[in-house]
C-alpha cells in the first residue's frame, strides 16, 4: 500500500512543495503591499486576503513536513491528511480565483490611458499575480500528491 | 464497490448535474454574447472561451448520462472515467478563473464613472458572471463525484 508515497504529507519532496508556496505566495503579498494603492481596487484586496490565508498555511505544513522528515516518520493518519487535502483544496481555489482577478484588472488598467496605472507600479502587481500564480500550482500538486495517498489509507 | 455509486457517470443525479451545466454556461455564454462589446475586454473574451469549451462537454456527458440511464447501465470503464474526471477538473478551473476575472472587470468597471458600463450592459455582464460561477460549482460537484467512484474500480 505505498503508492503514491512521494509527495504526501511528512516527505520531503511535499517539504520543498510547501517551502515552494510559502516563499511565492509571501513574495506576492509583499509585491502587492509594498504597492501603496492596492486596497482602491477589490481585486488586490481579495489577493492580499488569500495570500494571507496561504502563507500560514503553507508555514505550518514546512514545519510539519520538516519534523516529519528529521523526527518522526511520514504522516499516515487518514482523518490529519483528509483535513490537509480540503484545506489545500480550498486554498488553491482561492489563489487561483485571486490571481485571475488581479490580472484581469491589471490588464483592463492598461487599456486605460496610464494614468491610472503607472509603470512602476503595474509591473509590481504583474510580479504579484505570476507569484500567484505559481502558488496556485504548488498548492494544487501538494493537493493532487495527497489525494492520491487518500484511497490506500 | 459500490460506494460513490450516486453521482458518477452514467446515473440519472449525474444527468441533472450534466443538464444544470449546460443550462447555466448558455446562459453566461448567451448573456454575454448578447453584449455587443464583451471583446474589447480580455476577460470576457476569455470567459465566452471557457463556456464555448463547457457547453459542448456537458452536453456530450448528458448524453451520455441519458442514453446510461435509458439502455446500458451506469459506465464503469475506469480510463472513460479518468478522462471524464480530468476534462471535469480542466474545464471547472477555467470557469472559476473566467467568472472571478469577469466579476473583478466589472467591479472596476462600476468604480469608473458609469460611462465605461451603461447600467444595461452592466447588468447583463454580472448576470453572466453568476451564471459562471454556477456552472462551476455544478462542474465541481461533477468532477468530486467521479472522482469518488474511481478508487473502488
Amino acid at each position: 500500500m505505498r503508492r503514491g508515497f512521494h509527495g504526501s504529507l511528512g516527505t520531503s519532496v511535499s517539504f520543498s512543495l510547501r517551502m515552494g508556496q510559502t516563499i511565492f505566495s509571501s513574495a506576492s503579498l509583499l509585491f502587492m503591499s509594498l504597492g501603496v494603492e492596492f486596497y482602491s481596487y477589490t481585486a488586490f484586496c481579495y489577493l492580499v486576503t488569500a495570500m494571507g490565508l496561504l502563507v500560514p498555511w503553507s508555514l505550518t505544513l514546512s514545519l510539519v513536513d520538516g519534523y516529519s522528515v528529521l523526527v518522526a516518520g511520514p504522516v499516515r493518519q487518514r482523518g490529519i491528511l483528509v483535513a490537509v487535502v480540503i484545506g489545500d483544496w480550498i486554498l488553491s481555489m482561492l489563489a487561483l480565483a485571486a490571481a485571475c482577478a488581479t490580472s484581469s484588472v491589471i490588464d483592463l488598467l492598461h487599456q486605460f490611458d496610464g494614468s491610472y496605472c503607472p509603470p512602476k507600479l503595474c509591473n509590481r502587481y504583474q510580479l504579484s499575480a505570476v507569484m500567484a500564480f505559481l502558488s496556485w500550482l504548488l498548492t494544487t500538486a501538494s493537493t493532487l500528491l495527497n489525494l492520491w495517498l487518500l484511497p490506500s489509507l
